[in-house]
């Protein structure tokens, strides 16, 4: 999508390769919503870094930082040794996946690198192979956002009001985003409709990138407490909802997202609301039987005990909030049951989320059950 | 409840009266939970100011201000002339009771004063009895609440995991407060258990004043985020939900509470949690029909755009968190229908909330319905 600099606007991915470098080059998403601001991994290990730090967050765009990171770990190998540079790859993916223990992206991502990597002969075909398919990942990831887009355009008609939870935007991918995929193809057509973005305590990024992005595309948006969304359920002024997911189970429909995704699916519910996930197809998880057995990544308590904002003076300080007596419990996911989702967006069209098994094959699943 | 400065521990109340200097004495809760301290509201108009401001805030706590702002404004009156005195009166209760149009506690407070004033013969005795109905009230404020806190505490057993949102405690009333109460009363009891403090978005009154609180007197807790209870409900680690009112319906037993109270009941009853709601008589509203006449305060969008904490070098600051050119809604109340609550903890025992009409006598309501 656009980002407007300095009165400039020009095209901006979320995610990019410098081959000379041999760097993956990100957004400082820490620094939004205050500061845009470019920064260079130059290693694998930076890579894993700007992963577990959330300097880069989200299903699609932690896919393509993985595979860019393989490549990049790959092609720093110094030696011709098969042996030893396959040991080396799977050091660098291990390290990768240690970032993000709850995401399934980087896995599917790196997996794809590594399967393409090993039809090269010698090392230095492997690590071209390496860089071609991180590349490719990376490509595909954008062209599965704009499918999304044009599906879930259909859901979205002049007048709506829809709401969000965190960010499941192009900063969330390389570019475009999954639930915000919708919401710009339906801008693109000409129709108006309003975005309520949920804070989305405790990193708030819904507050921050989110409404970020719908300001730089120009999109009529407000921002709500997590607090507020039931009151405006009851008073019907939610037509739609619309998130993203970290993992949805193929076998069964339900989604692993950010905490708080399940509650507003629950008022959902209630008052009769269509709820909606919008997903790639790198996002599934086709081995896993129960939602039960996802991991509930447990974050730091500082996150709930305070914010990060920027001072009158500008600068970008963290306040704690809470007593300082007290301590928190931080889980950073929580798990939606099919039953309360209305439909799940991908980039083959909208399914309801027990279909998604049947689909397997398009959605790109496993062939045979196991 | 018991405050502990500088390793000294006194009883210390949230509001107070200082009839030397005609002064209502609050805590300035905007303070905590960093640094604790007691201000002075030198006359009706810093009362009104205080409570317009939150410096004080909680259904009890508002309601023993105005009624203390009430008699300092009284007792300010000069001269001896009854129609002007009574004028006089009537424009400070005008000015206090637009301090929080949400409130009804103010309002049933004051009414209070100024009924037991107008007994007086000279604006002297009437000055004098003003302040006697104030400390009346205060006391029975606090006496309500030892009350809840005794029918509640049967609820709470060893081992249980609470619930709470917002702050419906001892800093919300004179003294012990009504959410907390059956807390403090099982603690006194030796019961063991966990409270779960959700944050409370914006304006984080669970993370700052009910963690203060707990903490003060040893009770074991934790904060979340708010979005945080959905996943707590669905592992089944919460047993019990207490929140506290700032008006119920006695025809119908709606609740308006803190924004965020209803989305709480909503799960409470996805996962058959028992859903129960602390008062005291004085914010039983028994004229409106229905929950949709109560008016829903929109609060400044700043609140929900950042937050007040104090920094790493112990300033109080308040940092934008949300991207800059966004804007916020930000209602400062729900009503949670009275389908959803199990029961209403009143200082005359625990009510289902149809119930509470049928009872009208004995909980403070009308004798003849208009």
């Amino acid at each position: 999508m656009n980002v407007t600099v300095g009165g400039r606007t020009r095209p901006q991915r979320t995610v990019r390769f410098d081959a000379d470098a041999n760097s993956v080059l990100l957004i400082e998403q820490r620094l939004l919503p205050h500061e845009f601001k470019i920064v260079a991994a130059r290693d694998f290990r930076e890579t894993a870094d700007a992963i577990r730090h959330m300097i880069v967050r989200g299903a699609g765009a932690i896919g393509a930082t993985a595979a860019y990171g393989l490549a990049q770990g790959a092609r720093a190998f110094r030696g011709g040794d098969p042996a030893k540079f396959q040991r080396h790859v799977e050091s660098v993916f291990q390290t990768l996946k240690a970032a993000r223990p709850t995401a399934v992206d980087p896995v599917n991502a790196m997996h794809q690198v590594r399967q393409q990597l090993a039809a090269g002969r010698s090392v230095a075909d492997q690590q071209a192979l390496a860089l071609a398919a991180a590349e490719a990942f990376a490509d595909e990831d954008v062209r599965h956002c704009e499918a999304i887009g044009r599906h879930g355009a259909k859901l979205i008609r002049g007048g709506m009001n829809l709401l969000t939870h965190c960010n499941a935007g192009w900063l969330a991918f390389v570019d475009v985003g999954s639930a915000t995929g919708p919401i710009y193809a339906a801008q693109a057509r000409g129709r108006k409709f309003h975005v309520f973005c949920d804070e989305t305590r405790p990193r708030s990024q819904g507050a921050t990138l989110t409404a970020w992005e719908l300001a730089q595309q120009g999109v009529s948006h407000q921002i709500i407490a997590d607090n507020a969304a039931g009151l405006l359920f009851a008073q019907g002024r939610i037509d739609l909802v619309i998130v993203g997911s970290d993992r949805t189970l193929g076998r069964t429909g339900e989604v692993a997202n950010k905490i708080g995704t399940y509650t507003k699916a629950v008022l959902a519910r209630r008052h009769r609301v269509p709820f909606y996930v919008a997903i790639p197809l790198s996002t599934i998880d086709w081995n896993l039987r129960a939602g039960r057995e996802i991991p509930i990544e447990e974050r730091d308590e500082s996150e709930v005990l305070g914010a990060w904002g920027r001072t009158a003076k500008g600068r970008r300080e963290y306040v704690r909030v809470a007593n300082p007596t007290s301590g928190a419990f931080n889980p950073g996911f929580d798990v939606t049951p099919a039953d309360l989702i209305t439909g799940i967006i991908t980039p083959s069209g909208i399914f309801k989320p027990g279909e998604l098994w049947a689909h397997r094959r398009l959605l790109g699943g496993p062939a045979s059950v196991h």
